[in-house]
């Protein structure tokens, strides 16, 4: 184990119906609102009624900024926080999935200053205050309801950016497993492999030394969230399954999981973000895509990623070899059929990507291994991995 | 899983020489402490040394108020809540181990308002507010430095009561591993045992439902104290597996493992309750004589209780057996032979209770069993267990 800090302030308020306290929470944080959602499916499914009755039963005033699109831009984000300031709101009030708790995590920074919030992104500014955030979830998947980070996209560079500020974690966040029973079973389990991802990345690639606390919970959490989406593909409105599922996807990542494991990359999210950038496919979808075909090749790579893989492939995937390069080449095949299984895509063809300019892919790759200080990813490993993808 | 809310706002700094950061943490805190610690052996270790060395560093001011016992006393709590409000401190340092930070605690609640501070453990007051908290945890055990939760004894009445409130959390908790290399083979031990009937108790007991989750976090710690307790007997110096005994002490009772779970009982510290008590032995010592004994008791008692014994017993100690209530049993004699092998008590005569009276014994748990709410544990069943820790 190495040393860390591990500081999180988020209340959580989980169970079925806890929707209700949506404005006991809010009143906790102030008396006026700048509600933020995203499309109209928030009214269609009855949850935006159910949010305003219980703001206004109790005595919560709001402003509204609706619109907050999937891969969040920060010009709307830009114009939330201006509302925000020119409403003199109190808090922000995030209603929505990953992409509107992002959205109002740049906005509750921004309207807290005068700088501009997209400097908070690029790293040029420093977040000295923000507004709190009182989150309601309604697709679990990123971690974000019981995080400090946020990703946005500028629009106009196509610049992607992700940070992470103590500042950002919701004050509360509420997560009600009923609100999720008519998510899709293609967003269910993209939300499952993202969760996955998150947890198997530092798994991975760590280099804490001994960490058998931090390994049992990676795979205790992921086996219960295969468990559970499996349980709900069969029957969505298995409220057991949606509520481990939820409950699985916040503790995948929520600062904890990490404790511990010292230094660590993310080269999955390394190799995924060009696919979904160049060809817009969701974020778990293209994780589905890399993740397996990363292990297989990565196990060819040396005994330590090999054995790393290999207890993941057994404690988690049944895999039985003795010998690592073997199990974890098996834990990466069945890794991929259960993917299979669930519904979500296990090649570039599969994810719609026809004709992938594998070159092009690999460039925007190695960018990120600057970036994000992923060293042991040379070109020619990226283009193995993407090789591995199966044929456009 | 049932509804829960979660709200740790703990801060964790953990990690090998993080005792150095004691000044600047404190410093957060405020200007001037009341620093608690317990006896001599502060100060033979060098501990007290680095710590009053940080303090000056950190320009932090102090008065102190040592001499806190295990199994702590509220007369010394409101000797050193009074001492507190007279030397106007701004915040409590607590260094030492549960004894010391639990009787902190309760100081840190009566410096901050008029009431006798033993009225909020005997229910007839509730906190408005306390001190902040920073700590030094020098003994992993009863997880008390990350959560709200706190037990003293009121020496002229011989109540020990134990109680829980938001406002006790401390502030920011440093776990430092090296500072535990010192701790002596039967206290390591009997945190062990202390911190795995923490998770226990919960898993064995409670309505919870499908909880995946929450079996497999609680197993993930308790192997992985098991493995650390192994290294450390073996080489008390072993810093790896130092580090994985304190965050797993902490992780094992820091109000993450129940959530989810609904309710459940806690027959073991029932059962050991008046163990201590009557025959002054260590709370961890006592536990390790109860637990495999309830574990085989109980097995017997219906098929329900069996199953979640036999999982305990199949995912923990690597049984087989198809049975439930075989598995159970077998999984009751495992852990009792664990326990003996890490030098622990698995008798009443092991314990040092030559001749405990049962009857008395089982009058004082059943008086527990009204106090706490544990309604299936009748006067038989409570017999039934004592007779089963051996004869005297």
């Amino acid at each position: 184990m190495k040393p860390f800090t591990f500081h999180n302030p988020t209340k959580i308020v989980f169970g079925e119906g806890t929707v209700s306290k949506v404005g006991e929470e809010a009143r906790a944080a102030g008396r006026k609102a700048l509600f933020v959602y995203g499309q109209a499916s928030l009214k269609k499914s009855g949850l935006y009624d159910r949010i305003v009755a219980a703001l206004r039963a109790a005595g919560v005033e709001w402003v509204e900024h609706p619109g907050v699109r999937p891969n969040p831009v920060v010009s709307h984000a830009r114009q939330g926080a201006a509302l925000a300031k020119a409403q003199r709101v109190d808090f922000i009030l995030a209603v929505g999935g990953g992409s509107v708790i992002d959205a109002s995590k740049g906005i509750a920074a921004g309207a807290a200053c005068d700088t501009d919030l997209w400097r908070f992104y690029d790293g040029t500014a420093t977040i000295g205050a923000a507004l709190p955030l009182v989150t309601v979830l309604t697709l679990p998947a990123t971690g974000t309801e019981m995080n400090g980070g946020t990703v946005l996209t500028d629009e106009t560079t196509q610049e992607k950016i992700g940070f992470g500020d103590p500042h950002l974690f919701p004050r509360c966040s509420i997560l009600d497993p009923a609100v999720t029973v008519s998510v899709p079973a293609a967003q269910t389990a993209y939300g499952t492999v993202d969760a996955m991802s998150h947890l198997l990345e530092g798994y991975f690639t760590h280099d804490g030394g001994w960490v058998p606390l931090q390994e049992r919970y990676a795979e205790g959490v992921i086996r219960s969230l295969m468990e559970a989406t499996e349980r709900i593909l069969a029957d969505p409105k298995d409220l057991e399954a949606r509520a481990t599922h939820m409950w699985g996807a916040t503790l995948a990542w929520n600062t904890l999981a990490p404790c511990g494991l010292g230094g660590f990359t993310i080269p999955n999210h390394m190799l995924e973000h060009p696919l979904s950038a160049v060809h817009d496919i969701a974020h778990g979808a293209g994780l589905a895509v890399v993740l397996p075909a990363w292990m297989a090749t990565t196990a060819g790579r040396g005994p330590a990623r090999a054995a790393r893989i290999a207890r993941f492939a057994r404690g988690v995937l049944g895999v039985t070899a003795p010998d690592d390069a073997a199990a974890a080449a098996e834990g990466a095949a069945r890794l991929k059929a259960w993917f299979a299984k669930i519904g979500a895509p296990t090649s570039m063809a599969a994810a719609g990507i026809a004709s992938p300019d594998l070159e092009r892919l690999a460039d925007l790759a190695v960018k990120l291994t600057k970036r994000w200080g992923i060293a042991d990813h040379a070109r020619g490993d990226i283009l193995a991995v993407y090789r591995a993808c199966g044929p456009g």
